[in-house]
């Protein structure tokens, strides 16, 4: 049977990436356990004595990378787009599996510059690379990393967060596609400090950006948010002066800012967790909102102020 | 920079896969430990209280299938094969991570059909898929699995094989095109009571082919085989037919046979091994050979007897 189809009816790239994935995990059937042994996370476990999380990520050309990137720049993206995730768990980086997916037209130059960059990125945050696999493709390039580390405290997870929990960003959000989705540093120590603290209730790393990824880290919940309190890069700006948007609405819906988004205890005072943080860390950490009950479907996001987005926003392979 | 090149002494189907390989790992630098942490074997390994073994295999639309496979025999094949690298290691499944690399057009219909086998076939293993990827390619389709099991022994790995050891495969070899690639029964339960025994010193799968895989295997040693004895499936018949070529050169070279090949420790009598095989498994167990010193390069194989292969044979990707 050819797995490709002309009715545009049978594709599926009529779903979107959202309602594709409930679809396989339907189809899997019994093998796929609940969340947060199963799907639904930054990372998978892998249950012991030392627990650990473990996550996969590629890197497709035409995709996730173009001729403007150099394959220096690709490596390094593929390293710490998986090491963000492992952040998003608070995992400890230990080693990972690397496989290559080559058409016969790979230049080795190109890989030789690409390869160079992840066994030196991932040399800065002392993961070993400790096997993986080579297959030749008809016509695609990508890279596919495969990536485990140690979990001294359980993660957060998603779907945990209770009314009156505030919402918190690390670093900056916006215009990432200029540069900073493969020069971002992957949040490691926040994200192991946060998860040890006991004090965050959720905790997932911005992908997709946070239009798309706030409702996944809330599950059943909902969240009031001021738009103006979104810490913008520079590079917002720069992509606003291009798009005619405004900077904020860049910040709400670009995507790739690899930026840790998490629900702290509404015990915890905002100014005594800033503070906490702020001795830490040198990244800034910034309150956009809190939790809050969920009426009904439509009320999942309610905004404080006159900076509103527009429904959707955020990125999904295989948009409809 | 464009990761292409038109230049065909500039690509890298220059190279064949073993020295690509190489260079990827001289390219990855310090952050590769050595074997048997490190590349090498059938799988990885995860250390910790419970050991574990891990590795990551994809299947490629128009390499690994094509429109004559059912997708249920495509999602089949995906499993077993990563379970036969784990049956090598001798390890016991536990759960992996499943990631679906597709094109817009691909079919809702074959994606459900192909899921779904995967979902069956590895709830027949007790295998749980835990998490995994969805992404968006340019054009090519792929499924890419990573899993992992228990040890409840060490792995007898590769290249530890002594002069004098005989040299065994599991079942029947050639013609695995014709049915067995994605029919066959992973050998996990052989290779949990192989690694259990304590007189295994090397054991991997077959899956490029004795030719090529059992270079792999003896490291820097050699081995003295006699052709007359390898046990071949009626496919391979078959194949002969088609081909022109002896059945036993299709036993040799074919590759996909997912049989297990190990080398048994000198002081072990092979009767006595057998017999103690045979007690156990209904499949057969064959002695083809032994490990033997080695003068030089030239040296790896001898033959004994009229069955002389050509030089080479077995399956690599980017042949040049």
């Amino acid at each position: 049977m050819n797995p490709f189809t002309n009715d545009p009816g049978e594709r599926i790239s009529q779903w979107g990436e959202n309602h594709l994935l409930g679809q396989i995990l339907e189809w899997l059937g019994g093998v796929v356990p609940p969340a947060p042994e199963g799907p639904g996370e930054d990372c998978a476990r892998i249950p012991g004595g030392i627990g650990r999380a473990i996550t996969t990520d590629p890197v497709w050309y035409r995709r996730h990378f173009d001729d403007d990137l150099s394959p220096e720049a690709v490596g390094r993206k593929l390293v710490v787009r998986n090491l963000s995730d492992l952040a998003a768990a608070g995992a400890r980086p230990e080693a990972g599996l690397l496989s290559l997916f080559a058409p016969d037209q790979t230049s080795r130059r190109w890989l030789q510059r690409c390869v160079e960059s992840i066994g030196q990125t991932a040399a800065e945050y002392q993961l070993k690379i400790v096997g993986g696999d080579l297959s030749q493709t008809p016509s695609d390039l990508g890279l596919n990393l495969t990536v485990w580390g140690a979990l001294d405290h359980p993660s957060p997870g998603r779907g945990k967060a209770e009314p009156g929990d505030t919402l918190w960003v690390s670093g900056q959000l916006g215009g990432s596609l200029l540069g900073p989705h493969w020069q971002f540093l992957p949040r490691l120590a926040e994200g192991d400090w946060l998860a040890a603290s006991g004090s965050v209730t959720a905790m997932m790393d911005l992908s997709d950006g946070l239009a798309a990824d706030l409702p996944r880290l809330l599950g059943q919940r909902g969240a009031s948010l001021d738009l103006h309190l979104l810490p913008l890069r520079p590079e917002a700006d720069i992509a606003a002066q291009r798009s005619g948007q405004p900077p904020w609405l860049h910040g709400w819906s670009d995507g790739e800012d690899y930026e840790l988004l998490w629900a702290l205890h509404h015990s915890i005072p905002p100014e005594q967790f800033l503070a906490a943080w702020t001795s830490r860390f040198k990244v800034p950490a910034t309150c956009i909102g809190h939790v809050v009950e969920r009426a009904d479907r439509d009320a999942l996001l309610q905004f404080v102020g006159d900076r509103i987005p527009p429904e959707g926003g955020g990125f999904q392979h295989f948009r409809p």
